[in-house]
């Protein structure tokens, strides 16, 4: 795993850990067994993460290797296969979104020279569905990545835009503290969102990786809710909120005005 | 749907069609209904699709809106969910050739201004996994998108240093004409594959779309085995393959041996 990647097994959505009684639950189980730090698995470290015996684990892999959905090479290890990339490319909420954010990423990026990132709100936890400018800097963001919400300038700038009753289950989740700049109380974050909704960008100075900073624009969909979050991130020395606030807020509107003209 | 975008079900890797009898074909029947012109279903719509009962697809979709595969709206409608997209993003060879390509991709991007396509080889199709400069030109490649490969720039690129077996199973499969110019015969199709090697690179030249044309590289695994094709895309009047060529292999070059270099 990069450093400073956040584990999705320390998030909301976990559901293969222990020994699953669905049998939905133990397909998952398998392949939730894989993460980013952990490409390639043999069957008895299969065995060991799912909690199942081997003699259930084989026939189930065996299954999804026809389906596509694992594939194992030569040495016997699996991995999973390029027919889940297809069906992932598919999810609406990051498909639909991504094609028409694409464009205007490019725009922002070329303009500004920095990171920039799109995310949705999935329960508490931001996803990254788009990442462009890849060089710019040493953060372990990736696409399909995932992130405490109000630990990122994109999460506080959807959160600012949330029903109060998404906000609450963040707040009742926890908050944990990132970085020593993340804020990390209720009353603090409840503030910071009010500061948001004023100014309509979020700032995230060192919150999520110490050093780096990000300005941030929420993205509403044609129904008028929050959809995601737009942001351009970079080394803190070179992150003038002044200058990129306009930027990355021009793309966000252009982003959610195009969204609305195609009914998505 | 988007027009000229091939189906997968007109490949190789279709499972859900039919009444499916094993419980793991149950459940993808119901994730296999979605396709790219078909975002969001109704339960009424997903008993015609997977040829199973209501009394059996009712259980299955709450089943896979629990473990955050598929999800339902406020009308009651079904969608592919974002941990789909999540696990989808982990599938090696997806992510570990995109993660390192993109940067690589930003340049070649930056320095031609045309669009810029990654795919991989899955059976007899090719799948993009990376593509920039998407106002370019409209055609319907799309990230997660399959595509026949005999009929593309990378995939031409790709079966040009695959096995013999490979080749073989292109061609048994059928070679369609995507397009009046779709290279349709065996003994075309080899003959193309021999001057591909002895160029370096494969053209597509209104193969995959009229009027569209592609100069498309091959890239190598630390393996040595071909891993990938690089394509830089376009309208035919503006793709002079003695000026991209030399981009396009540069990038693939470099692309190759960065993955060298990293042993992936």
């Amino acid at each position: 795993m990069r450093s400073g990647e956040w584990n999705a097994r320390d998030g909301a959505s976990e559901t293969g850990v222990g020994s699953p009684r669905t049998v939905l639950g133990r397909y998952l189980a398998v392949l939730n067994a894989f993460d980013p730090g952990t490409a390639r698995i043999a069957l008895a470290q299969l065995t060991v993460r799912t909690g199942l015996p081997k003699s259930t684990v084989h026939p189930l892999c065996a299954e999804l290797v026809g389906e596509g959905l694992l594939e194992r090479d030569e040495e016997g290890m699996y991995a999973l296969g390029i027919r889940l990339f297809e069906l992932g490319e598919l999810v609406p909420r990051h498909r639909t979104l991504s094609s028409v954010a694409l464009p205007i990423m490019e725009d922002l990026r070329e303009a500004t020279r920095q990171r920039v990132h799109l995310a949705v709100l999935d329960g508490i936890d931001v996803v990254y569905v788009g990442i462009l400018g890849a060089g710019v800097i040493d953060v372990a963001s990736r696409v399909g990545g995932r992130f405490p919400a109000h630990a990122t300038g994109v999460g506080k700038a959807i959160l600012a835009y949330s029903s109060a009753a998404t906000v609450k289950a963040r707040i009742e989740a926890g908050l944990p503290a990132v970085t020593s700049r993340t804020i990390a109380t209720a009353d603090g974050l409840i503030g910071e969102l009010r500061k948001i909704r004023s100014v309509g960008m979020a700032l995230d100075l060192g919150e999520s990786h110490l050093g780096v900073a990000c300005v941030a624009a929420p993205v509403f969909g044609a129904d008028r809710r929050i959809r995601a979050g737009l942001s351009i991130t970079g080394p803190a020395a070179s992150i003038d909120p002044g200058v990129l606030g306009p930027a990355v807020r021009t793309a966000a509107f252009t982003l959610t005005r195009t969204l609305r003209d195609a009914g998505l």
